[in-house]
C-alpha cells in the first residue's frame, strides 16, 4: 500500500509534513509513504535516518495558498501536489493527502484524479465534532456550492459507504439538513432530495435542523457546499465569540480571576471539543481515488493521523464500494 | 392611528396579550388599539377599567399554532388574526401584530393584507442581536425559502427603508450572507445578487460571513429564507449547548459552584445578548400594510414594546417609502 504526501502545502509545510511523515512510516510497515516535494528541502528536514519504506518523489513548484485553483493545477503540472495527484491516477499511490490550499487540492481531484464513473460532483467529507467524541460525517462542506436532489441523494449514498466502510458503522443513520424536522420543510432543493432519500435503501432519519448538530442527531449529514458552510461558519463563530467575551468577564476582577483559574480546564476541554480542526483529514468522496484534504495548521501528528485514516479507507475498498453502489442503480 | 392586535395568537394569550395592550393604550394616549378576539375572554383579562383608547373588536374563531397556515387562513374567516389582517387591508387599521401561529401570519400578510404592488416576495425581517446592542436587520428569515437574485435585490431595499426611515440610520451597510467575503464567492443566487447590490445605488459593503455575525458587520443582513435559518439556528445550537455545558461543568464540584456563583451574572448577561427573542417584532416587509410577527412567547412587556415598534414604522411612513422606491425603477 502506497499513500503520497504532499510535503509542501500547509502552514507548517515541509517541517512539519515531513515529521509527521517520518512518524508515519515509522509506525506503519506496511505502507509505503511517497514523500513529494522538493527534494533538498525535504533532506533538510530529515533529522534523523530516512526510514526505509519512505521515498521522496521530487516536484520542483509549490501551489501557493493564494493561487487561484483551477489555474495553478493546470499550469503548475510539476507542483506537489499535482504529482501527488498524479501518483494516485496512475495507480502508483493509493491514496494522496496534502495539507495546501483547498480549492486547489479540489482541483487536482477533479481534474488530475478525475470522478467515479456515474458521480455528478465530488464532495468534500470532514468530520464535525461531536459532544460524544464520535462525530458527525458532514457532505459537501465546500466542493460545490449548488447541489441538485441526485447530487444530494449521491452525497448520502457516499457518506453512508464512508461511515461502514471506513469506520464500521452498521446502518449509518442519514440526515438531510434543514430548517426544520417536518417532512415538507426547506427549499425546492431539499424538499426533492428528501423524497429520493425517503424512496432509497438508505437508513435515512429524515430533516435535521442546524440546531442541535453537536448532539449528533445523525451519522451523516447531508447538505450542498452553500448551506454546510453557513452553518458550520455559524458554530464557529458562536463558540468563538462566546469564549471570547468569557475570557474577557473572567479578567475583570480578582474573583473573577480566581473563578477562571478553577473553570480554565474545564473551558479548554469545552472548546478543544467543538473545534471542527481536532477530527484529522476530509475526504473529497466521489474522486477516482483516496484524495485527503488535512487542516492548513496541521503539524506533525495531524499528518500521521490522516496517514492512519487514508489506511483505513484503502483497506475498507472505499473508492471500489461506491463505484460499485453508484453504478448497480 | 390606529393599531390592531391579535389578542388570541401566543403561549401566553389572551392574559399578557390583553395586559401589553392596556399598558400601550396608556402610555400611546394618540394610538387607538383594536383588541381583536373573543370579547368575553378579553374582557376576563381586563383587570382594570378600560382605557377609552382600546377597543374590543369580537372575532369568534382561534388560528390554532398546529394549523396548516394557508388552510387555516382561508378557513377562519373570523379568526384573531384574519380579522385583524382585514382591519389592515381595509385601512381601518394601520398596523397589526401577532404572536400567534407564524405561518399563518404570513398568509395572512400575503391572502388578506397583500403585497406592495411591484414586490415579487415579502420577506421576514427580524431585528438580530449583535454584540454592541443595536442588532442587524436580517431579511429573509423565514417567509419564503428559495430566493432569485432579484428578490434578494428587492429584500436590500426594503431592508435599506426599514434601516433608514424607521430607525433614522444614515446609509445603511448592506451585506450579502455568504460563505466568504471575496466577490465571486458563493452559490448561482447569491453571485448574480451581488452584481445586482453592486450597480444599485445601495450602501453595499459586499459578502459577509456567518462566523463574524455578532459583531454586526452591516446593518441589513440579505439572504434566502432557508440559509438564513440555517444561521440563525446553529447560531441558537452553539450557544445554548455552550451555556448547557458551562452549566454543567459548574455544578461538579465545591470550587466549581464557587466559581459559578461569581461568573453566573456574566453569563446571564452574555446570554442576554446573544437572544434573539429580546429583540422586539419582526415586520413582514413587501406587504402592503403595517403587520407585524412578535415572538410566541411574548408577555405584555414585548407587547408594549413592539406597539412602540410599529408606531414608529407607522409615522416613518415606511410602506409608503417601499413602494415608491420599488416602483420607481
Amino acid at each position: 500500500m502506497k499513500i503520497a504526501i504532499d510535503a509542501m502545502g500547509g502552514d507548517y509545510a515541509p517541517k512539519e509534513i515531513v515529521a509527521g511523515a517520518v512518524a508515519a512510516a515509522k509506525d506503519n510497515q506496511d505502507v509505503e509513504i511517497l514523500l513529494v516535494g522538493d527534494e533538498s528541502q525535504i533532506k533538510a528536514q530529515l533529522t534523523e535516518t530516512q526510514p526505509s519504506n519512505l521515498r521522496i518523489i521530487h516536484a520542483s513548484e509549490i501551489v501557493e495558498s493564494e493561487d487561484e485553483p483551477v489555474r495553478a493545477v493546470r499550469r503548475k503540472k510539476d507542483s506537489s501536489m499535482v504529482v501527488a495527484g498524479r501518483l494516485v491516477k496512475e495507480k502508483e499511490a493509493d491514496a494522496m493527502l496534502s495539507a495546501g490550499n483547498t480549492g486547489a487540492l479540489m482541483a487536482t481531484g477533479l481534474l488530475v484524479v478525475g470522478r467515479i464513473p456515474g458521480i455528478e460532483r465530488p464532495a468534500l467529507a470532514p468530520l464535525l465534532p461531536s459532544l460524544d467524541g464520535v462525530g458527525m460525517l458532514a457532505l459537501d462542506l465546500g466542493a460545490n456550492m449548488d447541489a441538485t436532489p441526485e447530487q444530494l441523494y449521491q452525497y448520502a449514498v457516499m457518506g453512508s459507504i464512508y461511515r461502514e466502510r471506513v469506520q464500521g458503522m452498521k446502518a449509518p443513520r442519514i440526515g438531510l439538513l434543514n430548517i426544520g424536522t417536518e417532512d415538507m420543510k426547506g427549499n425546492e432543493a431539499t424538499k426533492a432530495a428528501y423524497e429520493l432519500l425517503k424512496q432509497s435503501k438508505l437508513n435515512f432519519v429524515g430533516n435535521v435542523e442546524s440546531k442541535n448538530m453537536l448532539e449528533r442527531p445523525c451519522d451523516v449529514l447531508v447538505c450542498d457546499g452553500f448551506s454546510g458552510n453557513i452553518m458550520l461558519k455559524s458554530y464557529e463563530g458562536a463558540a468563538s465569540l462566546i469564549f471570547k467575551e468569557l475570557k474577557k468577564s473572567f479578567t475583570q476582577s480578582l474573583l473573577t480571576k480566581l473563578a477562571a483559574a478553577i473553570m480554565l480546564p474545564k473551558l479548554k476541554g469545552l472548546k478543544k471539543t467543538l473545534d471542527p480542526n481536532e477530527f484529522g483529514g476530509a475526504l473529497l468522496l466521489g474522486i477516482n481515488g483516496c484524495v485527503m484534504k488535512i487542516h492548513g495548521s496541521s503539524d506533525s501528528r495531524a499528518v500521521q493521523a490522516a496517514v492512519k485514516q487514508a489506511k483505513t479507507a484503502i483497506k475498507g475498498s472505499l473508492i471500489e464500494s461506491i463505484t460499485a453502489e453508484i453504478n448497480k442503480e
